[in-house]
């Protein structure tokens, strides 16, 4: 006999799960979420949110350190580590508080622990929670992601030993770093690097690939790079790591790069090489969901490939962003009340919280071509914006367009500079509209922004 | 005989001016623009740019006062006013040239001097500037406004004793006053009260209106308002200057507010009640152009009354707004060209810049409800998003969504809070494209930003 029956059974309250929870209670559905941690997922509770703050106070220190070239005098500033994670915390508390209450006010039953799939049942599936079991006709699987620690020698015992240290756990330490060594210069990677470069750490980025940034536009990584240079950061591009050895305050890691083994003296590593799903133990495989190296397969509805099982966020290994996860828990609760929809995956920003700020939608000159889409771009100098040029003494960013040769549709805008993060969004609406570039050429962007840059550089395409 | 023939002739080298000048040179006409100050008109030399140079210095100010409750400490911060007025004129020089190398890259004949139109021609219209006559086919007034000095008694004698000023003065200003009265609490004048408050003068702000900002969401210019009032900005609304009197560092603002008279010592006043469209003396009534209160009357591809002549920018005296003299601009191109156009007035935004910004765009509710239109609004607290809680201790920012009652388009976005000068342009695409509620919830906002409370409100609609 079930403890309780429901419409639907979310397993996992990160931002898919909970996003899903509220958008089916209010489709009418009666809604259960399964969560084990905090509701918010890695996202509120190790990730974006606590990033952010710990990046904002950081943003403070560094105005009141290049105030001289506006103007402003600071004789003193300092950085209290300690009070930051302090304020992270309550910053964190309040938002799952907020989450929490959410659920609630929706009307959605949560449930404090792990969870996993029984098997099918009559009526549709049976979870196991607690040692207690439950039942539903439809579920969602929202189970998430976690780090990959990769087999580095020396590196599990360094983690282990609290010399090396993941998203998660960097974010707790109440004592920063002297010396810190980033392995994997992709998002992660880059945030934290900032954080501890603005706070006066001696940083170093290793990164096996010769650019950092990911799949962000070649250019965009270049500029993003001599930026935080500039600032005393050192990328070892190219590199691979041979091991990592020592204890908290004391380690030292070794690399190989050009057939040449060297060596970092630090105090702390960050591994942030990659995430994979969380797809173990859930019980997935009693009832036959396909799996691609360990992530959930699904298509554009969010569906896998068993009938009454859907999946959405980092599980399904796609595009590994909270935003994305949000999107994709609505498209699968759409479907599961026969609404039509569908999760573009074309038009997902992306944005690194640099400083400056990376912001990015759709495709780059390098993607379009190995699509084999004829497409050409667009660059301008942010230097176009008086706003730019009034807020950023020396400033180098830039805003690209991708957009196809023969109709100028656009197929992705990519900028670096100040307020990218918030100015994506409209780029993203402008490449999941189709838009052209004469169309965006007839709106009016508001004077003086730096957004209004992607207007202008629509211009200078003929 | 005429010195030069030109396809078209601008008269003046502001925002409508210099970017008409632009495309009617890329669309091949020959192309002389008039102006007898520095191009870039008000906007770069004594308006959006300047006041934005001074705005960001103190905002760096405001940071290191406010980074207790981040986490960081911030001993002796000192804005130097003369210091900042120096880069602010660095600034302005930098853009101006921008400007003018842009009109030479375009082929655009630049001419620094005022020009009256003396009459039509066989072939166009005749202008007439430092003694020399030119021709052209076509002709763009594009003369702009200026700050209005109102019939208040002693306020004349005040300005011309320097006790008073408008925009244009008190942005070259290098001592800074340590009291000073804002008379018109729209747009200019609160962005200057802002300004001064930052570095730490009394300000008062006197409107003759119950409400701050102008034609503003009613709710938002009142958070605007709390928000300042916090920061110590004294505010006296519903009141009528009567008299200014005295000079620079010792003068006296009379009002009359409820019957009663008052008065306020303080060492400037700064006339921020409004602008006037620059039409005297420029030869429009010997051509027969009609004009509407001293504006040019203009439709929507900013023809004037007389076939030939076209209007751009504040000189039609309808939104008195950089971005719109662009676009107005552009549109008296394309229509010179014979390129379909037309300037949408209903989705052109605003913002002010002050700390915390405000960005709006299209209706209100009270706007819909005087246009007859059935709309309803939808409101949401920007601490829905993590990253408004991440940097905002105590932030009261809110996102109003005015939507048709029955189709649910669009109708317009009012946002107070960070960010919301390089958002709102986004919430314009929307507003001009007619892009309904269903429409923009499956857009993907990118997380963790201020931006996605628009989205979030959109779920609020049922």
């Amino acid at each position: 006999m079930a403890e309780a029956t429901f419409d639907l059974i979310i397993l996992g309250g990160g931002p898919a799960g909970y996003n899903a929870a509220e958008r089916a209670a209010h489709g009418g559905l009666k809604t259960a979420v399964f969560e084990e941690r905090a509701l918010g997922g890695v996202c509120l509770n190790e990730g974006c949110i606590p990033t952010k703050t710990l990046l904002y106070s950081a943003k403070i220190l560094d105005y009141a350190h290049h105030g001289e070239a506006y103007g402003v005098t600071v004789t003193g500033a300092f950085l209290d580590h300690a009070k930051v994670v302090d304020r992270k915390d309550k910053v964190v508390k309040t938002l799952v508080s907020g989450v929490a209450a959410k659920m609630r006010g929706a009307g959605v039953t949560v449930i404090s622990s792990s969870a996993k799939i029984a098997g099918k049942t009559a009526g549709g599936f049976a979870v196991e929670a607690d040692g207690k079991t439950y039942e539903a006709k439809k579920l969602l699987v929202c189970t998430g992601s976690e780090a990959v620690v990769p087999p580095i020698p020396g590196l599990r015992e360094s983690y282990a030993g609290g010399l090396a240290v993941t998203n998660r756990e960097i974010l707790d330490l109440r004592t920063p770093p002297k010396r810190i060594v980033v392995v994997g210069g992709g998002v992660i990677g880059l945030e934290m690097a900032s954080y501890f470069c603005s706070i006066g750490a001696e940083v170093y980025v290793v990164e096996m690939l010769d650019k950092i940034a990911g799949p962000t536009d070649a250019d965009i990584s270049k500029i993003l790079q001599k930026n935080y240079e500039k600032k005393g950061v050192k990328f070892i591009l190219g590199a691979k790591v041979a091991a990592v050895n020592g204890k908290p305050g004391d380690g030292v890691v070794e690399y190989e790069k050009d057939g040449k083994t060297e060596k970092i003296a630090c105090d702390l590593v960050l591994v942030s090489t990659g995430r994979r799903a969380r797809t173990k133990d859930i019980g997935l495989e009693g009832i036959g969901v396909q799996m691609n190296r360990g992530a959930i397969i699904t298509d554009e509805q969010c569906r896998t490939s068993v009938p009454g099982v859907w999946a959405a966020g980092d599980v399904n290994g796609k595009i590994m962003l909270a935003h994305t996860a949000y999107r994709e828990g609505e498209v699968a609760v759409s479907d599961m009340l026969g609404v039509k929809d569908r999760v573009d995956y074309r038009s997902i920003p992306s944005v690194i919280y640099t400083n400056p700020e990376v912001g990015s939608v759709g495709e780059t000159a390098e993607s379009a071509k190995k699509a084999g889409i004829e497409a050409e771009e667009a660059v301008l100098s942010l230097r176009y914006s008086g706003r730019y040029v009034a807020e950023n003494e020396g400033g180098d960013g830039i805003v690209k367009i991708v957009y196809g040769k023969e109709h100028h549709e656009i197929l992705g805008v990519h900028m670096i500079g100040s307020y990218a993060s918030e100015i994506i969004y409209g780029a993203a609406a402008m490449v999941a509209k189709k838009q052209r570039v004469a169309d965006v050429e007839k709106l009016v962007f508001p004077h003086p922004t730096v957004c209004e840059v992607i207007r202008e550089a629509m211009f200078s395409i003929q």
